[in-house]
């Protein structure tokens, strides 16, 4: 049996909700400096993947809650990621020109702005997670719960600790644990957090979110892994960038400490893992989330 | 009766209670990258006035509250503001390589720590509110208020939003409104939140959050002209920094507006209405906010 065409046409149905969210959260009547807006939409609206999003609502659903009560809280998470995107381009760190196929912010609305939407995005993600209780009765508790996660893993001892992480080891990574720390930090804790944050807005236990909190660990690590891989031997055209772009810029990768099989067998392993970790977890429904699981370690781009 | 010298004790003995609640909230065995924890807790302990901070204290008292409560609210605003100062002081905004007589954040620990330690600073300011509850049991709604409040206060429509202003303000304001608006939301938005965040620890009603919102915007903007006059007039020594400076930015002020003498005369005018304000809103004791809004017009630095 294929179910492949459905498992699209459901990736397809949210992201276009989300992105319908995610306009209503910034509405072109908001009384903000024009440039601001302009710049914060901007990069909102460059064409991500919306994996994070994503795993807020599938998280949500599957513990049986309606989709409407998690779209505030992934648009929350979504913003989280695209502020840090909008710094990480900036010219004292990576000093990108173009992500996805677009001018970067600080290209596009000068470095000043670009900083001050990055910070802008990130303090309307608080915002918009309180909204998901004025909205749909997420009780005050849950919310509460949800902005300590956050704060927790987007701030210092998460994703912003596995930026400054990787942006030290650009002077050179001597083994696969400080590779480790920054995949499970920069990207693994915003994975962790959009799964815990959906599986508390459907009333998860403390053992059902410990289960998805592993769950989402090793996907996130498998998930970015796949990136290394994908930057080896992925297709430019369909990954929208550049490939190679690591080994170019001398970056560390796991294929480099480990080769490229082991990396593609890593990938395997992990996802399996939080598979099993997902099957403990007894959910109303966990289907879609497995399908995430091999959709992310399926994907060539 | 004088009663400055109790009055002057009263704001040491909370500085001091502030700052060793600042350094509990980034304790020295914090697993996150050194460098950053260092970054975060230099600007941090780099000896600013603590207003913001003495505003939620002193709010939440004026209503009855334990200090105790405040504190961890009152750490959160601070961070927020050093967040925006760091991030102010960068070379694509302010280009500031002095603040308070010392390096700023980034001449020290390089621009991208700098923009990281903002970024750590004010998502942790939203894991220190949620602690306001777990250490003193103030109520998840009235927290996620206050998160609410943060949000909204110091980001697109507040700080973050008078900021751009601000910035694109050097480019030539031709108006006072402009100025105004510039004030408001730069300085003045996170006045407002730390005055209706205490209020609201120490169980505010609606109509008392109200007075105290226009009680913060009145001192706020007293403040603000305040500080446009000391840079004209103040003494170099008292004031730990150059004056003149917006002279030779040439940055327009109040005084440029309006004059000096008139100037003084609104932040007189301002701190009345502030004083009203505050008359109406029936605290259980009101003495230390009107001392403060007294303070603050007669400061000389």
């Amino acid at each position: 049996m294929n179910n492949r065409p459905a498992f699209e046409l459901y990736l397809q149905e949210i992201t276009e909700q989300i992105t319908n969210e995610l306009k209503e959260i910034l509405p072109a009547e908001w009384d903000v400096p024009q440039s601001l807006r302009d710049a914060m939409q901007y990069s909102l609206m460059a064409g991500g993947k919306r994996l994070r999003p994503l795993l807020v609502v599938a998280a949500a659903e599957a513990f049986g809650a309606e989709r409407q009560a998690a779209l505030p809280v992934a648009c929350a998470v979504e913003m989280v990621h695209t502020y840090s995107l909008i710094h990480d381009d900036l010219p004292a760190m990576d000093n990108d020109d173009y992500r996805r196929g677009k001018l970067t912010n600080h290209k596009v609305f000068g470095e000043a702005t670009a900083i001050l939407a990055g910070d802008a995005l990130l303090t309307h993600a608080f915002y918009s997670i309180v909204q998901a209780g004025r909205k749909s009765g997420v009780s005050a508790e849950s919310l509460l719960s949800i902005v300590e996660d956050l704060s927790e893993l987007a701030g210092a001892r998460g994703m912003v600790g596995g930026q400054v992480a990787d942006m030290e080891g650009e002077q050179g990574l001597t083994n696969l644990e400080q590779l480790q720390y920054i995949h499970l930090h920069k990207t693994g804790d915003l994975i962790v957090f959009s799964l815990i944050a959906g599986a508390r807005i459907g009333g998860a236990t403390q053992g059902q979110l410990e289960a998805l909190r592993v769950f989402g660990r090793d996907l996130g690590l498998a998930f970015q892994i796949q990136d290394d891989i994908l930057d080896l031997t992925g297709d430019e055209q369909k990954m929208g960038k550049k490939t190679q772009s690591d080994v170019n810029q001398q970056k560390v990768t796991y294929p480099f400490f480990i080769g490229l099989e082991q990396s593609q067998e890593q990938v395997s392993v992990l996802t399996q893992s939080a598979k099993d970790a997902l099957g403990r977890a007894d959910l109303t429904d966990s289907s879609r989330l497995m399908e995430i699981a091999d959709y992310l370690m399926r994907r060539d781009h």
